[in-house]
């Protein structure tokens, strides 16, 4: 932990729900008191938006997974100067739709023995990780439907088939077991409001 | 070394005229009939040149160090993979307006012990070097008339005093004694065809 505050990750494929997972948890700690700071990635701070911009626009092939990892790495290093750690450090909670869990999983995938330049990279210039993570499990045909039913307009994280969305589950279900003491697992396969009465309750649980 | 090629840059202070240093050496090499490519840092691919200028442009504390840092690396990576590697394995000679060695002097400058986090982040994900680099040395006052006599866009590296001029100067020399085995030192105090003269000299007796 960095400061007094709690830090808490949502993660989950496409269409998992997470993004208003992560809305509905802030506004229901907001109503119990709680001062919260809602934010995502990539992104989540002023500079941290503009290189999200820089990697998200263009051809798919423009950056090399290396150099995509740097990029995403300095917007992550920004987020957490400008926005994450401040918020801690001021006892407020942070939300945050996707951290480096997203990186070690979609780079992990992009090519073999990546994730272990992904680790280094994140120890060397980030070392901080969420104190609790909320992965919401989907299975991969209900998600794409739920992802392929909007209108996003970043169709590089939405332009995965069925075969490379059940890895991506599977790579997100591998990290949860990787790293138990803070990974949350939700069956996000359900009605929203019931997925969203499990989260307030295990994340109510644990914040007591 | 990547390929048959080889790898020279240029360092030196704003107005030491290394950029145009290089420029005359690529024009003289190519007469020789050797195949030359003339590139420059921050930039020298599309994707680093876009880098470039969102770490250029706007305040001078927009970015933490260590964001810059993983910036001008993410330019690097492209730089390498998509200019200099297949430059030098077509065999070509490589001519580049800085390099690594200004990161490790100016990040370095910029606080005590960044220089150990440049040089690790240098050897995950970068480890290359230049077969060569030409160190265009001046006393800061005749490197600053210089930069000041132009007219830069790019207010950053120009719009220090004498004294951070002096201690850039201090830190390219440190470089040329910590990296004896591929630094050339060159008087840049002088008559422009006189420096030329020289820096000719020394490549062309090292690249016989």
């Amino acid at each position: 932990m960095s400061g007094p505050g709690r830090f808490i990750s949502f993660e989950g494929i496409d269409g998992s729900g997470k993004s208003t997972q992560a809305r509905r948890l802030a506004a229901h700690l907001e109503g119990l008191g709680h001062s919260v700071v809602l934010t995502r990635e990539p992104g989540g701070s002023p500079g941290a938006e503009d290189i999200r911009a820089l990697v998200l626009e263009g051809e798919p092939d423009r950056w090399s997974p290396e150099t995509e990892l740097l990029l995403f790495t300095a917007a992550r290093r920004d987020h957490l100067e400008r926005t994450i750690r401040p918020a801690l450090e001021a006892g407020q909670i942070v939300i945050c739709d996707r951290f480096a869990d997203s990186t070690r999983m979609y780079q992990g995938l992009r090519r073999a023995g990546l994730r272990v330049l992904v680790d280094q990279l994140h120890d060397l210039m980030i070392g901080q990780e969420p104190d609790l993570t909320v992965l919401i499990d989907m299975d991969p045909e209900t998600g794409l439907a739920r992802a392929l039913s909007r209108n996003g307009g970043e169709e590089r994280f939405e332009s995965f088939g069925n075969d490379l969305q059940a890895k991506m589950r599977a790579g997100f279900l591998d990290l949860a077991a990787e790293f138990p003491d803070r990974f949350v697992t939700i069956d996000g396969a359900r009605a929203m409001d019931d997925v969203t009465a499990d989260v307030t309750a295990r994340v109510t649980e644990w914040l007591a």
